[in-house]
């Protein structure tokens, strides 16, 4: 992959069109809000290789399966977020030519998502059969003040001619997604209506009978002054626009700003929908583009203010972990806890939008430390579907709750078994994120209210599938598919061993803690659950008699039962040719080889620092790094957070570099089909975890921080426990700006410093 | 299931007409004549649940698949024999009234399968909606004597009324597969002519390209009597058909005889298939329904003179073994080295028609017992697509050659990463047929010629697949699935490491031999396929240091590596509410119990039984199959066989009973996708193999025969170098009668018979 993006600090920049890499750029050009967003294709429209996607959050269908080998179990439909109404569409024809950058030629084209504000601009000139120059700035934001508006702005100036320009401005229903398994047609048109004033559209999905409401209008503007303009009145099914054409004059600009209001059944009445829609496209057309982007800058400005990182000295390194960040934000902010993160956010149609273990093993932490009631919302977003998980376990033939592997609603929607079935870790990731989030904020009202009920349903779950081995006298469990998914079907995998051995002792330790401080509820759950003394006596027996899988003459973990037996070779000593593996090697090939997918051993370590001394972690680290192909993009964060964990600095930074520009840098190749939401916030930890070394143990915030030495120095925000710290990492020293909240005493290289609002503190750094 | 059969020595026999057992009885009263075959279903229509199936052996297409899961090595599609040409069709109005048994009331309904004279009958007497009755005779054969001629005839009495009967004699092309992924119709038409004598219609297949014509020619016969007539003439697109009404006085019959031909490109040039389609058909039509009846009877007898199993005292055993005979022999008899037998024969859609291990590993000592020349046809079926398995190796990264799971032309056609990559023993079946042709026939020919060359790349195969465990010393075979597909991606599966280990021995053995017998053959082998000392070296390291798992306290072979960590339970400990274990328990709780789907270790033990003492047989026996579901029809016959060994003679029985009837009694509740050929194989080795103790050690033929307690007695006849043998085992000795050949010397019960033609042979059989 060229080098194709411009380096800048709070600037993603394409100079330049390529019809090659335009679904690349669509991924890297998305926006969102949280309630809705789209890829960076055209309002104009584009006849070259495009994936046009406009998502809204929630909004999903259950897409029929088939497969041959069908297993007790399976679901039968894949529920995948669904490309919904086109809101952007702005086609447009100079004298009678239509603009289309896959025709004619285009000069000085030039992209630009200004990530501090949050917009997208594309300008550029396009050049007609005939000569014709004419020179186009676009413009787009979501606004982040009013999730349900978008604005469009669309100037165009005839360069050496004068003619007409007409405009279609419209909504378009008529959309499929490109991964449909049948060629299906996911929507049907309920009703629209459009006069002078403004155009909407309501569609309605097929099965999950969602409602979405779209509504536009658009104000003329010719050399930056209002214009009124007559239009001509356009619809077809599932399609609803205006033509208006106008004179321009050579050298003089007209533009077209758009105003959008996109509601769903999910926030309101049915009933009332079309109406909600079309005031607030009313509201918002009476602010004006200039006021409705002010508005939205704003939020951004307070986003970047919680969560921003700041490097000295590496401008790439800033653009890389900036670009995380706002994607995150883009993707998710915790206003609804019916919502979740979706590998690829709003960016395209890849693992359908759904849910995955990666929201609690990878993007937790960087709400919890950033934005706590996001971070709670994502714990109660699984409590709200513990019956589903429930049912799930009880489809299976077991007991307690399974949460799924991928949901929308909270029903599994994936059927492939030794991922379905097996991949169970997943359950444990879940109670960690409890512990993470209690751990980390001090606050037990979650784990006291549905925390705990989750917690006893994935014990159960864990109870009941582990299997007792007469021949080795201990607890196994069987069966399973570990994080690292170039190994299938493998018993004791240790980290899913260690995970579920520990969600027992979580589970215990919190019903000791809830007997103690709430002995009401404690009760209310003994009589709800139905829990019984026998039960957790089974628990503190598994707890006591699991097994782990351990290679004596190496002294580490093994990954699981037989790991050993493969052939030990190292990634170095592969063919660079045959990299990545899952493109090169067959499937059998890669699950018979040693070779990693992703961390699995090193994030039992990760999540469990405390268990392990730093020999034990090197030892691990050592030994397993080597054989890691980093081919998930959640391996490559992990890895540098331990790495920085031992030491090992080269490395940490080296690993680092893989995961902050991955999308950027399109290093796995897949960037076209969306960019990587969930290991972004993995970048986030590798810098936050990982360099500067900041932990919570025992109530206490830990840090024990390093500058790569590629870096000058770097700066982030983090809220805990109700203050607001700058931690700001220099070569030679730490320093802890607290801007809000009460006197904090904090550990900085095991040593203790005292943290208070307006004072900052300062600890050396010693290499 | 109700019995609804009734017993027969000779004939299966439906008594009353049920529409929900129509697709049970459909596949029950199949035909076939190896070029090609049909479902039972009926030749006027039938608007009820029916499965309408007519297939010709060796068309077939590659109906695309999809997966989500694509893994590199994967076949796009799947192929299969595909539902042809329905040219029975004979549409039957009586004044108006349309004959279809799904209305109207049927009386004295009767369907009646000839096994003995290979022949399907039907007759009842319909009611129409006024009490008007008709009686009906339905008979159809697939000629033995020249395969592409098939005949039908319908009789029709009015027995109250006199009236109008219109018949419409049509082939129809519009036939669709069941199964079909996407709805797709795979035929195009080509051709049609139709005229006062005849109809032809030619229809192609997409994308393979097979052309198929047949035409047709009818005869009526009013009172038993020729009867010239004229009819009216019909066609619409991949349709052809005449129409043709008498008035039938009350109690007189009339007759529509159906002289049909089918021929492909397979075997003729296609540009002139019509011509010979139509060429065959008029030369049936002059020889008449009687003589090509009478011709047909004749092949039909002498198969039944070679492959007979005769039973004594037990009519529904007789009857069983009769139906898998009459199955097998109408499926293949190797007239063609292109064909295969596939899992359902002509009986049904489901595992596509392709080719399975099952035809070495349970159907080809039926062959080579009965028709030589059919076993080798089938040994020269996998030497044509070496190629292919050479091809298939080398997608998966691997050396030498990996014959396909399932095939159709030698190509890999499924895809299912834990079969399809990993269920890799099926290299070493078609290994063994080499083996157990050349031990059986003493004919070395086949193994000197393409046989040395398929084992040598089967061996480099194996060569190639085992790793060397660092940890163990030792060979291993990681990543299979073995017999028992109830267990996925295990590691040295005990039966593929000791057949792998024997194919590498038998190679080398088999070098030797040749190297003896004929010097220029074994230059001519390292010449061509580059066979090196080393490579044999290898071989021979790997057999001496090839890992196979063992549970020292029980003294047992280990089915695979961690096996004996499960829960040890048996299936008597089940609820027999839980079996099958397949259609009630989700695919992760099968995977990590202890149920064994079919023979595993104990097909290792059925291979090889030279090797195994009556201790270690008795000791493995003991304690896989409490722990078998046999969920595989191809289980019971194996395990049947080694309990006769053994001398579990009543459990050996009460397996035998699982097999024999498998499909008259619907034991697996799935006859109704099509009936078990590959496992009527079994049921017939469980006679012969194991309650007759047939084998040859040595180059001599060794019997230990017994009766099971409830039979009389059984005879059969082999071919045995040379020589024709019928055995005739009662209760207190055994009968050697030689047909033909030179004298012989058998083993009985150790000790040495003479045999010679025309002078039967008797040995005392001792309890």
């Amino acid at each position: 992959m060229l080098k194709r993006i411009t380096a800048d600090d709070w600037k993603i920049i394409e100079n330049g069109f390529s019809p090659e890499t335009n679904r690349f750029f669509e991924s890297i050009f998305s926006l969102g809000n949280e309630h809705m967003g789209l890829r960076g294709f055209f309002e104009e429209g584009y006849s070259g290789d495009s994936l046009q996607g406009t998502y809204v959050a929630g909004i999903y269908y259950p897409d029929p399966t088939k497969v041959g080998w069908w297993k007790i179990g399976y679901p039968d439909y894949y529920a995948k977020v669904i490309n919904s109404i086109n809101w952007i569409g702005i086609g447009v024809d100079l004298e009678g030519r239509h603009l289309d950058l896959a025709k004619g030629r285009v000069r000085d084209f030039k992209r630009e998502l200004d990530m501090k504000k949050g917009c997208l601009s594309r300008t550029f000139t396009w050049i007609g059969k005939d000569g014709q120059e004419t020179r186009f700035a676009f413009n787009r934001f979501l606004s982040m003040a009013d999730t349900s508006i978008a604005c469009i702005s669309v100037k165009a100036v005839p360069l050496n001619y004068s003619g007409n320009i007409t405009f279609h401005i419209y909504l378009d229903g008529n959309v499929q997604n490109e991964d449909t398994y049948y060629g299906e047609s996911f929507w049907d048109e309920v009703n629209k209506d459009l006069n002078e004033e403004y155009s909407v559209i309501t569609m309605r999905t097929k099965k999950t009978d969602f409602y979405l409401s779209a509504a536009s209008r658009f104000k003329l503007v010719v050399n930056d002054r209002d214009f009124q303009t007559k239009s001509q009145i356009l619809q077809k099914t599932g399609w609803v626009g205006y033509k208006t054409s106008h004179f321009a004059e050579r050298g003089k600009s007209i533009e077209i700003q758009k105003f959008v209001s996109v509601v769903t059944s999910r926030d309101h009445e049915k009933e009332n929908l079309e109406k909600v829609a079309i005031d607030k496209l009313a509201a918002a057309y009476r602010k004006g583009y200039t006021k409705l982007f002010n508005e939205h800058v704003r939020v951004m400005e307070e986003k970047w203010e919680n969560s921003d990182i700041s490097i000295a000295g590496d401008i790439e390194a800033q653009q890389g972990i900036r670009y995380c960040i706002f994607q995150l934000n883009q993707t998710y902010s915790g206003k609804d806890p019916r919502l979740n993160i979706g590998p690829k956010g709003f960016s395209g149609e890849k693992y359908g939008g759904a849910t995955y273990w990666d929201t609690e093993a990878f993007c937790l932490p960087f709400y919890l430390y950033t934005k706590e009631e996001a971070a709670r919302n994502l714990l109660h977003y699984r409590y709200l579907q513990l019956k589903q998980a429930r049912e799930n376990a009880g489809k299976l033939g077991l007991k307690g709750a399974l949460f799924p592997m991928v949901t929308m609603d909270g029903h599994e929607c994936h059927n492939e078994w030794e991922i379905t079935f097996e991949e169970i870790h997943r359950n444990g990731a879940i109670a960690y994120a409890i512990y993470n989030y209690t751990n980390y904020t001090g606050n037990e009202s979650y784990l006291f209210a549905g925390g705990i009920e989750i917690l006893i349903e994935i014990s159960r779950f864990w109870a009941y599938r582990v299997s007792y081995s007469q021949r080795k006298e201990c607890y196994m469990i069987l069966g399973v598919t570990g994080p690292n998914e170039y190994e299938n079907n493998v018993n004791n995998n240790w980290y899913t061993n260690t995970i579920a051995a520990w969600t027992l002792e979580y589970t215990l330790e919190s019903l000791i803690r809830i007997g103690e401080v709430e002995m009401n509820r404690y009760r209310e759950l003994e009589k709800e659950l139905d829990l019984r003394e026998e039960e957790k006596a089974l628990w503190r027996d598994i707890i006591e008699r699991m097994y782990f899988p351990y290679v004596d003459d190496l002294d580490i973990f093994e990954q699981n039962d037989l790991y050993m037996d493969k052939e030990q070779t190292l990634v170095s000593d592969l063919d660079p040719k045959d990299l990545p593996l899952n493109k090169h090697w067959s499937w059998d090939r890669i699950l018979r080889s040693c070779f990693v997918k992703q961390a699995d051993v090193i994030q039992g370590i990760y999540f469990f620092p405390e268990r392990y001394n730093q020999e034990e972690m090197t030892r691990n680290f050592n030994f397993y790094e080597p054989r890691t192909v980093h081919e998930s993009s959640l391996s490559a964060s992990i890895y540098s957070i331990v790495a920085s964990r031992i030491g090992y600095r080269k490395k940490a930074y080296e690993l680092y570099l893989r995961t902050a520009r991955l999308d950027l840098e399109n290093y796995n190749d897949d960037t076209e089909d969306g960019v990587h939401i969930t290991s972004m916030a993995g970048s986030w930890l590798a810098i936050v975890q990982g360099f500067a070394g900041m932990s919570v143990q025992d109530g206490q915030l830990k840090l024990s921080p390093y500058v790569p030495e590629k870096w000058d120095g770097y700066s982030f925000k983090i809220a805990f426990r109700g203050r607001r710290l700058k931690i700001d990492v220099k070569k030679n020293y730490v320093e802890i700006e607290q801007i809000e909240g009460e006197p904090l005493k904090i550990s900085i290289f095991n040593r203790g410093y005292h943290s208070q609002t307006g004072k900052a503190a300062r600890a050396p750094i010693q290499e």
